[in-house]
C-alpha cells in the first residue's frame, strides 16, 4: 500500500425531497448571493430550478443564473461566469445538473478569487489555494464531480480538454442527491453515466501498487453493485431503489475512496478526452469504447489484475489469468452492449478515425509515456485506438 | 434505501512516517496550545510522544499533557482535562493512542466551550454544537474513533457507559495513521481490535432497511479484507501491508460509509458495554463473545441477512437461508477463536454471570425494546446473554 492523504469533506444529503434543503445548506456555507449554473433547460422545464431558487430565497440568498452549459464544457462559459460573479458580488455557486455543469461551476469558483487567468490552474502554471464555496444539486449520476475535487474543462483554443485535480479547494461543500430527479434521464444518458462511473473506479483499480486489498474490495463491491443495478434502471427508469444505488455508486466511484493507497492509471480517460475533443462524442459513451480496448492491451501484458476484476466483478471462474482476463474484457464489453452503449468508433459516429492525430493529441495533453498500470508510448496508444474499430 | 445525510470531513494522512506531519496538521486546524492526551505509557516509552511533541513545537505549538487514560475511559479524566484546558487556554487537543484516548480527547473538546456539565451531551440533555478541534495520532486500529463523530465515556457514578454520536462536532480534523506504530501491539490487543472493527460494520450491516446493495457490498468488502488480513498480522506482527490493510479497515468500519442509507442495529455494542461496565472486560474481546450470541438469535428469527453475510464474507455455499445462517455464526465464532479471542463469558473471566443484572442494565441504558434488525425485550436480551456461556 502506498502512503496517501485523503479528505472528502462534502456533506451528502441523499434521498427523496433532498433538494428542499438547498437553501439551508447554501446558507450554512456562508452564501448570500448565489450564481446558479445549469444546463440545457430541462431543470427549468421540470420545475426543479424554480424550486431551488425558491429554497435559496427562503434562506435569504439572492440568485443569478448562468444557464445553457453543454457537455464537454468550455472555457468561454467559465470566463463569462467569473465576470458575472465579480460584477455582481456573488459569494457562492450552486450547480444544478451533472458533471459538465458542476465542473463549470467549480472552474468559476476557482477563478473568481484569482488575479490571473483561471486556465493557469488547468495548465499547471498555478496551484489553486482557494475558491468560492460550491454546492451541488445532482441530476445526472455519472461524473462523480459532486464529491470530487476535480474539474474537466476544454480550452476552445486548441481543444485542450484537461482535468484539474485539487486535493481540497474544489470539493463541493454539499451535494443534494435525490434519485427521483434521475427518473427522466434519457436511456442513453443513463447508460453513458454508468460507463463513466465504472471507468472512474477502473482507472483507480488498475494500479501497479500491490497489497491494497481493502481498496480493491471496496472498488469491486461498488462495481458489482453497478453491474447488478444497471439493468434495473434501464428496464424501469422509475425504480427508486435501483436509481438510488446507481446514484450513490457514482459518488463513491470518484470521491477518492476507491483510490486510497495506490497509484492510479487514467490513461483511458485521456484516450477518451481526445475523442470528445476531436469528434464531440459523449464522454461516457466514448469510455464504453475506450476501456475495453485499453483492457485488451492490459490483458496481453499484465493479465493478473484484469483476471481478478473478471472473477470478482463478473463472477468468471476461469483459473488461468490470461484466459480469465480475456473473458473479463468480453464480459465488460457485453455488459456495455446490454445497456445500448456503442462498442466501436463507428458506433460512436466516428467513421473515418485519424489514428495519428488522436495519438498525437493524447501525448500532447498527457505526456509520453503515460499510464501507471501499463505505460503507453505512441506505439501502444495507436494500437489501443486501432482496437476500437 | 433510507434517506441519509453523510459527512466525513477528517483528513487521513496514512503511511510510513505520517506522524511527522502532526505539527503541520495541528497548525492548520488553528491550534496554538495543545493538550496531548495519551494512555498507559507505551507511547512515551517508545519515543512516539517525544516525536509528536517535537513536531508540534517545530510548528510553534505549545503543549500540555494528560496521560494515563485507561480502557473504558471514565468521566473523571474528562473533567480533569476540561479544567486543565480552561486554566491553560488550550485551543486544540491531540490524541495519541486508540479509542479510549481519542474518546476522552473528544469529550474534553466538547466540554471546554460548554457552560454546563459535559455529561449533559451523553445524557441527551443537550446537543453539542461546537468543540475544540481534535487531531489524532492513531496507535491502535480498533475503535474507529479517528474517523467517527462518536465518543464512548463511562460515568463512574452508576457505571453508565454511553456512546454519544455527533453528526459533525466531534469528527477529528485529522488522523495520522502509520501502520508501523501498530507492529508492537500485543496479540490480544490486535485481536480485540479486529473484533471491534468487524462489530462496527456488522452493527450497520444487520439492518431492517432493504435494497441497500451498494452499502452492503462495501461493508462485505471491508469485512472480507479483515478476514483475509487478520491471520497475517497475528502470524507476523511486522507485516506492513497486512497491518496497513487492517488499519484502514478499522477506519472505514466506523466513519459511517458502511451505514449510508440504512437504519443500524447497535444492540451488540449495548450488550457488550454492560459486560465492560460490570466486569471490566476489554471491549473488543467482549464483542467476540457477544456478537455470535446475538447473531444466533438473529439466525433463528431473521436468517436471510445472516445467510448473505455468511455467503459473501465467509464463502458459505449453502443455499438454504436458515442453514447458511447457522453456518455463518459458526464461521464467525471459529474465526474469532483462530485469533485467540474468548468465545464465552467464562473465557472472558466472568465466572458467575448475573444475567438479571446484565439484562436490567442493558435496558436501563438503551431503553426497551432496543435493536433495529431484531428487537430485544428483556426476554430476548437475557436469552442472548445466556447463549454466551
Amino acid at each position: 500500500m502506498d502512503n496517501f492523504s485523503y479528505q472528502s469533506p462534502t456533506r451528502y444529503v441523499f434521498g427523496r425531497a433532498a433538494e428542499e434543503q438547498t437553501g439551508k445548506l447554501a446558507a450554512a456555507m456562508g452564501c448570500h448571493k448565489a450564481l446558479i449554473v445549469s444546463g440545457g433547460g430541462s431543470a427549468r422545464r421540470s420545475g426543479l430550478l424554480g424550486r431551488i431558487e425558491e429554497s435559496l430565497r427562503a434562506a435569504g440568498i439572492a440568485t443569478l443564473e448562468l444557464t445553457g452549459i453543454r457537455p464537454n464544457p468550455t472555457d468561454d462559459r467559465v470566463y463569462e461566469g467569473i465576470s458575472l460573479c465579480r460584477a455582481e458580488g456573488v459569494d457562492g455557486i450552486i450547480a444544478v445538473g451533472g458533471g459538465s455543469v458542476i465542473d463549470t461551476a467549480k472552474a468559476i469558483a476557482g477563478g473568481v478569487p484569482y488575479d490571473g487567468d483561471f486556465w493557469d490552474f488547468w495548465a499547471g502554471k498555478a496551484v489553486m489555494e482557494k475558491a468560492l464555496p460550491v454546492g451541488v444539486v445532482l441530476t445526472i449520476p455519472a461524473a462523480g464531480s459532486e464529491g470530487s475535487g476535480n474539474s474537466v474543462i476544454t480550452k476552445l483554443d486548441g481543444m485542450h480538454k484537461i482535468s484539474l485535480r485539487t486535493d481540497y479547494a474544489l470539493r463541493p461543500k454539499f451535494a443534494v442527491m435525490n434519485p427521483e430527479l434521475t427518473f427522466t434521464l434519457p436511456p442513453e444518458q443513463t447508460a453513458a453515466g454508468i460507463a463513466d462511473m465504472m471507468a472512474h473506479i477502473m482507472e483507480r483499480y488498475f494500479s501497479p501498487t500491490q497489497e491494497v486489498e481493502v481498496t480493491d474490495r471496496v472498488a469491486e463491491g461498488v462495481l458489482r453493485t453497478i453491474v447488478e443495478e444497471a439493468p434495473k434502471v434501464m428496464a424501469r427508469p422509475d425504480d427508486y431503489e435501483a436509481r438510488a444505488n446507481i446514484m450513490w455508486c457514482g459518488t463513491l466511484a470518484h470521491n477518492g475512496i476507491c483510490g486510497c493507497g495506490r497509484r492510479e492509471d487514467w490513461a483511458s480517460h485521456g484516450l477518451e478526452h481526445v475523442l470528445s475533443a476531436l469528434y464531440g462524442v459523449t464522454h461516457g459513451a466514448g469510455l464504453a469504447v475506450v476501456f475495453p480496448a485499453w483492457m485488451t492491451l492490459a490483458s496481453e501484458t499484465k493479465p493478473a489484475k484484469v483476471a481478478q476484476f473478471g472473477r470478482r466483478v463478473f463472477g468468471i471462474e476461469e483459473e488461468d489469468d490470461s484466459k480469465a482476463a480475456i473473458a473479463a474484457v468480453a464480459a465488460l464489453r457485453s455488459f456495455f452492449g446490454s445497456l445500448g452503449l456503442p462498442l466501436t468508433l463507428g458506433e460512436l459516429g466516428i467513421k473515418d478515425p485519424d489514428f495519428a492525430a488522436m495519438t498525437a493529441m493524447f501525448h500532447r495533453d498527457k505526456g509520453n509515456p503515460f499510464g501507471a498500470y501499463i505505460s503507453l508510448t505512441p506505439k501502444e496508444t495507436e494500437a489501443v485506438y486501432r482496437l476500437m474499430v
